[in-house]
């Protein structure tokens, strides 16, 4: 039966990053996509690990054929979800986690019936900036996330479900029980897995 | 925010009391609802607590008044499900938890909305046996709730979600996940629930 696919976003800062790490390495069948990007590898980054590099021709090529379910511009250098990975892993019966922003939720949903969303959100704006702070982001760049954070927060309405990061190991909860309890859905659930003739038989009639 | 109706069906020997009794110890804020019968009381049983006793004059009387979501006769008396405290709980919030069979979830179907249905399987007909004989049912027993349960296994396709119950916990947990996901849709977020207001201010914007 085919999985889903999970779009999770929150403002810089959020948590997003740490906690999708958390999810694919806790959930069985649940796959990150690697990214392609226009921007030169850093050193120790490897090509269709990390990134799928490409030249900015080749990935204009690319946005002309529609291989992308959503890509953005970001500093200068193009970043985009390849379509091909994404179909094969949920045409395989695996969940897709994409961690992208409120633009790329919208393109996402224009390209492709049935993704769920979950946007996170922080429990204040002081804790948000809390955070940033710690990890070290300068005050210029807190100053301009805080200003990209405001313009997203309002889209909240337009996901599936919200979460609260206060806690990072309840928010990780949550969106576990998001994505665990949408397997256990009929549109999923395959006949043919119960090894019980007898029971399979009983099922399929009426 | 309202809360959630959830109808748990499965047959007999299917494991439905057990689980459903451990989800209500551990799942805060999720309630069970106090059936109504004309079914005498059994020494030790409490009026209002273990059941509703009610005449079949009063019994009858309700279900003219709609004021039951689902009733049935079982061994000559009624029982039903009075609409009056699922509605009260789901007011205040809370989710409600109603074991009830194929019929009964297609009565509260008809008489509700936005109802969440589980159907729950055992994983094979041979365990289902063992289970009714391990609970001391004789074979007559087994053989009536064996016809009870070969008509509603085609049901399946009605629920919202199929559980199959091969390991207690696991299908406990399964329940779980879909019940507490439910608690993070967009639709019951409470945006005064939020204590920081610069963020509130922030999410009622755009």
């Amino acid at each position: 039966m085919r999985g889903e696919v999970y779009v999770l976003s929150s403002p810089a800062g959020g948590g997003k990053t740490t906690l999708s790490n958390l999810l694919l390495k806790e959930i069985p069948n649940l796959k990150k996509i690697v990214t392609c990007t226009t921007r030169k590898p850093r050193p120790g980054e490897k090509n269709g690990i990390d990134y799928i590099f490409l030249t900015k021709e080749q990935f204009e090529e690319k946005i002309k054929k529609g291989e992308f379910l959503e890509y953005a511009v970001v500093h200068g250098n193009y970043y985009g979800t390849p379509k091909d990975q994404v179909f094969s892993q949920i045409d395989n019966g695996n969940d897709v986690l994409l961690v992208i922003d409120v633009q790329g939720m919208r393109q996402i949903k224009s390209n492709m019936d049935n993704v769920i969303t979950i946007f996170m959100i922080p429990p204040s704006i002081d804790e948000l900036v809390n955070r940033m702070r710690r990890r070290g982001d300068s005050d210029q760049e807190i100053q301009r996330r805080l200003q990209t954070a405001m313009k997203e927060f309002p889209a909240w309405k337009e996901y599936d479900y919200i979460v609260i990061n206060d806690i990072l190991l309840e928010a990780k909860e949550a969106v576990k029980h998001i994505i665990l309890s949408n397997r256990y859905k009929t549109s999923r659930f395959d006949l043919n897995k119960i090894l019980d003739s007898r029971l399979r038989e009983l099922m399929k009639d009426g």
